[in-house]
């Protein structure tokens, strides 16, 4: 935990008192005593120090100073829902690494009982998402959306915002990182199923002005896939 | 499974029989039957394609057509030994994205007990790089060094042949690929534990040829972090 998330209800003027798994954090492994800063942030909002005023069985009181809220994270995923298992891995590295939106959609190829899986319970998803948050520093929760129409996700759920629109796929040869690079300000990555999108998947994201990046020569199960193409992307876009 | 991997004893002739999971393999996922294709490679050798002779609860048979080696990997990575779970996973993605030589070495916040742990097994470790080799249709295996001296992982195990050597640290601005990409033949990679390099863990590196290279400005797990790191030094050698 390299930064402590408090929710905003949880502030009072800038006293904020924890008692849970944070708290325990805060007592064995950061070992903290009264008059020692520790990081915090607000989800969705600031970051700042805390001063903590006492430690005992019962909690931690720790006394904010907080200052800015971090900047919005300018990629956006669009993944084709992945196994459960794989799926519940993603949500911690994907919000440590920056995401902005997480689109879930149907593909031909996702299998329609992962739609009904536990993996997409909004609870455990937050849980996972403020575990990567706390470990990059960042404040800023990830959207998710869950969409099962692949046509409903390309026509209508991708915001008209000017992003350059990035479709990841063996087939191609373009590189993510010199694309990213050329960015004018927001990215749109698309990564399909395990097997692949369908052509008629990739031609309807074309049509939808996304332009193929390839993945390198050696295919990778989508969990790798995953991390390889958000790094390349934030990459590419850090070196603008 | 994108490439049955064979070992090269399993082959007599141009005739292979196999009756372990591979086999349920080729008969429940691959459906195959007699006169189809697959993909085939032998451990550390040549891939080719081969012809199922005959499916039965006993096994399968198959006559291979193999034709070129893949070419050794260009990189190499020495990773500073992470807790025996993150381990355990990573095995499968390193052999998928491509590593030559693994040397997992001693540093200071590495704790002592990882050395004892099952995850450094020789036979799991192979189990985990099979898969991956399978998963990325790759046949080369990378070779695993295990090495409780940092010092002597720096002074003495690196071979001496001109690779590039680039040291990731959340310290450093330099970006991977882009260093990558100017690159000559091979590259090492180092990254650090959960904690980080010592500054002198860093200066013994440097000493030894290491150019300090950065990670971005968020801290990711050293798992996420591993991946990231590789698709990116992949990338920038693929962009030469």
């Amino acid at each position: 935990m390299n930064l402590l998330l408090l929710e905003p209800h949880e502030l009072e003027e800038d006293i904020a008192f924890i008692r849970d798994a944070r708290a325990r954090h805060v007592q064995r492994v950061l070992r903290a005593e009264p008059g020692q800063q520790i990081r915090v942030g607000i989800v969705d909002g600031p970051v700042g120090h805390a001063e903590v005023l006492d430690c005992s069985s019962g909690g931690v009181r720790l006394r904010c100073e907080l200052g800015e809220t971090p900047p919005a994270t300018p990629v956006d995923l669009v993944l084709a829902l992945p196994r459960p298992k794989v799926l519940k891995r993603l949500y911690a590295p994907l919000a440590a690494m920056g995401v902005g939106r997480l689109l879930l959609t149907n593909a031909a190829k996702v299998e329609r009982c992962y739609f009904d899986s536990h993996a997409l319970d909004p609870d455990r998803i937050r849980a996972r998402m403020l575990e990567g948050l706390s470990q990059a520093r960042d404040t800023r929760l990830p959207e998710v959306l869950v969409s099962r129409s692949f046509r409903r996700t390309v026509e209508d759920l991708l915001p008209d915002d000017g992003a350059l629109r990035l479709l990841a796929d063996p087939l191609y040869a373009g590189s993510t990182y010199e694309m990213a690079k050329r960015a004018d300000a927001r990215l749109v990555l698309a990564l399909g199923p395990e097997g692949g999108w369908t052509a008629y998947e990739r031609e309807h994201l074309e049509r939808h002005g996304f332009v193929g990046v390839g993945l390198g020569p050696r295919t990778l199960r989508s969990d790798t896939a995953v991390v390889a193409l958000m790094s390349l992307a934030h990459a590419g876009l850090a070196a603008r």
